[in-house]
């Protein structure tokens, strides 16, 4: 599973705006970025009037728009769904997931903060804070980034997140009635050569980089 | 996987607005439908402004919006995806997949023809085409159904695809490398059983309905 990062902050104090600049920077050092916005309000994301729009207009559950470029997908949900679910379902072929919001989880945490639009960061900062990213000098002893300092930002994100993510060789994830069950490396170890081994003499698996296999029981 | 059928025929004889009518009539019988839309032109979904659409411009290879209610994925892809891979990833908990052209791949057809629009049906009908949606009294051999015989469709879709589905008591998908690696039923209830078995001393997977396993061995 890639790494994750969430960038926080009180509304309008830059965010995406960050991110519009750092993604390309990590891009420019081969680095592939996934990214999360997590929306609490009405779910709206297709262009009405196209033919996917009306698919999920009738009642599809859902729909996926596929071209030789780009891939869309948009679905129903029952509530909420898990970071690490979404992670594990969608985010397998990228090297860091960097989210926008989601304060209050558990995740390493940015705060993106300019003292010239509130007086104060935001004030629940705890332990999963791993920096700043502000017009501030130095206050308490997180690192801190200019709001233009792009590369250190990069460089941080990388030597913090992503390096020590690839130095382990072998990734299991494993998601079982839509919860991410948490594995240990051994277990991931042992799965992942069980399930490889399991299907090497299937033909066209003969080098497995990347296995994803889905198991159903049918309740109708 | 669930089933998948392909609504085709020429443009504008309307596959989509008898789409609209069939997935309601499919809901109301309580099964859940995902839709494929192929699309060969310039990708396009999201809406200009937004924070997820502004993410991708950056370069973002996977942006997700996640709300309570619904889920949207917006990726890169590189040439276009086979649709069985998109049936096992994306389509894992829906009774039906319908899928709007594909003309030229080995799935179940329907073709839409409007005798109105155009002198003659698709020429290059072959053994995948399993009915005909149409204003014409019967020709040929293929079940025939009326443009607004929804609730034939329906049975007719039921019948034929959706419960044969539904008797095979397992399933398991497997995707290696991007590809979909075709499984016959004893192969499939093999890896389901054994993977099974390996994950349910785990915490959290006493009663595993629905797994998903992903494997990756890092490149870097």
């Amino acid at each position: 599973m890639p790494p994750i990062v969430s960038f926080v902050g009180k509304p309008d104090h830059g965010k995406t705006t960050l991110l519009e600049k750092l993604i390309p920077e990590l891009n420019r050092r081969s680095y592939r970025i996934g990214t999360i916005k997590h929306h609490v309000h009405e779910f709206a994301m297709d262009k009405p009037g196209k033919d996917t729009w009306r698919h999920k207009q009738a009642g599809a559950h859902s729909v996926v728009l596929s071209s030789p470029t780009g891939l869309g997908l948009i679905r129903d949900v029952s509530g909420d769904t898990p970071v690490e679910e979404l992670v594990g379902r969608y985010f397998s072929d990228v090297d860091l997931v960097i989210a926008e919001g989601y304060k209050r989880l558990a995740l390493p945490k940015i705060e993106v903060y300019r003292s010239k639009l509130a007086d104060k960061p935001l004030q629940n900062r705890d332990e999963t804070w791993i920096g700043m990213v502000t017009d501030l000098k130095q206050e308490g002893d997180l690192p801190h980034f200019g709001l233009d300092n792009i590369a250190e930002i990069s460089d941080f994100l990388i030597t913090t997140l992503i390096k020590p993510e690839h130095e382990q060789k072998q990734h299991a994830t494993l998601i079982v009635n839509g919860a991410v069950i948490p594995l240990n490396s051994f277990v991931q170890r042992f799965i992942a050569q069980a399930v490889t081994g399991m299907i090497t003499s299937l033909k066209g698996c003969q080098d497995p980089q990347e296995i994803s296999l889905a198991i159903r029981r049918s309740k109708k």
